[in-house]
């Protein structure tokens, strides 16, 4: 495999200004492109880590810099290159001044990547190597510093926090630390924000809307007659997760028509936020079999009587909804249907839903 | 203030089943409703928490139970009654055989939530209680364990990944560990899974579309003007943080109209899911002064210049998004207007969109 030199261009230090976490950049930066072993975590593009350098930053290497980090830590300094392999058969090389930093490698926003597969387990080595590496990276002018460290690495997290890293966010396997350099506000972007529900309104050719009742819930509804609804699981699509949610619940297959209304709320549950998507289905089999762990009884109801339900007409929320559906039964109304679309600019399959005007210029319904 | 003593009513450990989280139980349930001190991070109802007790719970507080857990442990059991106090001066008093255990109260799913302000500091202390808290709990038939610990209690996180915690998620003040006590599959709901961006289309009367270009964008995006865009706040509406992004990015203040159009991808960033909300935005002035830090430069470009651009005919999103908008302008498209709606099952107002439909049956555009 052909050694490759690192690119230095001429930009100051200054150059690589905060870049705001702008949503078009961080959408097509951040979106995966091929395995990288050390960036799965941020799912990057290759090849977008170039190194650049500023004057300063080569000033960094000279014997001055390297004595005075000898005689603070009495440490051997040391010329080395490293090789770093990505699961595409790429190497890169970084030339450091090798003063036994960690491994690390540069994000597109001046900051710096630690390479969680060489994190050392022993929490001394550890300690001192991120106290040393901090002080290289400070002095490098680098900005924001992740620092994922797996659930059997947990003896490391006090020392992280300790030197002054924060929590960014973590799955059952792992916790992100971060640590913010410069000064003024930390401009990392933050963690997903909002939880994602579903509710899938189905109605047969008889007229009856599919129907509902939890073994579990609020007081507030005890009695209610409701849609089926739920989260959407992992990287699920909106349109998948309303008829798995539906056959969950009730066992009838049905087809994903379009997403009517959308539900904005705030500090919800772990104070994040929630959509919840309204939908309109197709049933595609009428024979009901419950989930008996959630749902206590479900059936097919006149829709007349679903909407006349006392809960629903006393709550403003439910009656707006039920009357969305109404109109939309009449085709009065144009949901947002989905549509598969690709951009060139991450090279990824994603779903627009928007409504699709027939040449009438009218609204196509169902 | 009066002392209450738990309500427990003849319900057996197995009623207490896996609710699943499901969507609407879990939505009532979790809004916050008055300030109860130990639960910020559930934001749960007042008076949800009841205590129910199985015949077998009843049974592990006789003396049989406490002298083996004597006789295992060598600390003396005695009984107490503890009173916690919410914030809003309620107090509710849970009657224990004191073998120490960590404070804690119950949720409404079996599981158990650490009350945070009173867990030890001392990780001696904190690891001989958190085992003999989950001894306890295990014999309760207890679920799912909540324990969050604030950044500067980051020494007792190895103490309980090694009693088989997992991270739940985290926050930059503190990370939420979870136990799974039950075989089979942990039911615990995930956190949030979504970030959310907002873009905005503002034309004047003059048929100009207002477009930024920005500092740092990838290099397939170079030369392209485009909407200004960008991620909303916590807790920040989507009509109100498309008005401040382009409010922030150029100077214009503008009225939101509606949403025309949104984007569903996944495994954006820390294999999160994105949701991107197209809004329709009115200008309210027109005089730019552009954000130095993000934006390169922003202008009133021509509509068809606009359109005509070759980075946006040549990629389907884009010429999507835009195509909607063109159609919308020419009033042959319903967006979705957002309105401002209370549920009483949660009190809360939250934000519904959806298309307004007039009395001649068509949608009611701008």
């Amino acid at each position: 495999m052909e050694l490759k030199s690192f690119s230095s261009t001429s930009v100051s230090t200054s150059d690589v200004a905060r870049v705001g976490r702008s949503y078009s950049t961080f959408i097509s930066t951040f979106r995966h492109k091929v395995g990288v072993k050390f960036s799965t975590h941020f799912k990057c593009r290759r090849g977008l880590f170039l190194r650049t350098y500023s004057g300063s930053d080569k000033a960094y290497f000279t014997n001055e810099v390297v004595s005075s980090s000898v005689r603070q830590d009495n440490l051997a300094a040391e010329t080395s290159s490293r090789r770093i392999n990505g699961t595409n058969g790429s190497t890169s090389s970084f030339y450091y001044r090798n003063l036994r930093v960690l491994d690390a490698f540069d994000d597109e926003y001046g900051g710096v990547v630690v390479d969680s597969d060489r994190i050392p387990s022993n929490p001394y080595t550890f300690a001192s190597l991120l106290r040393l590496s901090l002080f290289q990276w400070k002095k490098m002018g680098k900005k924001g510093i992740w620092l994922k460290l797996q659930l059997e690495q947990s003896d490391l997290v006090p020392i992280a926090v300790k030197e002054g890293f924060q929590y960014h966010h973590a799955e059952p396997g792992y916790v992100m630390l971060t640590y913010w350099i410069p000064e003024g506000p930390c401009m990392l972007p933050a963690n997903a924000s909002h939880q994602v529900g579903v509710g899938g309104f189905v109605i047969n050719d008889k007229n009856e809307v599919l129907v509902v009742q939890e073994k579990h819930c609020s007081p507030g509804t005890l009695g209610l007659w409701k849609i089926p609804t739920g989260f959407i699981l992992e990287a699920e699509e909106i349109y998948t997760g309303a008829v798995r949610e539906v056959k969950e619940e009730t066992g009838i297959d049905t087809e994903f028509i379009e997403v009517i209304a959308f539900r904005h709320a705030h500090n919800v549950a772990f104070e994040k936020s929630d959509l919840f998507f309204i939908c309109m289905l197709r049933p595609l089999s009428s024979e009901i079999i419950v989930d008996d762990l959630e749902i206590e009884a479900a059936k097919w109801m006149p829709l007349v009587e679903f909407v006349e339900q006392p809960l629903i007409q006393e709550d403003s929320m439910f009656k707006k909804i039920v009357d969305i559906f109404i109109a939309r039964l009449g085709k009065r109304y144009c949901g947002l249907s989905t549509h598969q679309v690709v951009s060139k600019f991450d090279g990824m399959v994603s779903s627009l839903y928007y409504n699709v005007i027939d040449n009438e210029d009218t609204c196509v319904g169902n």
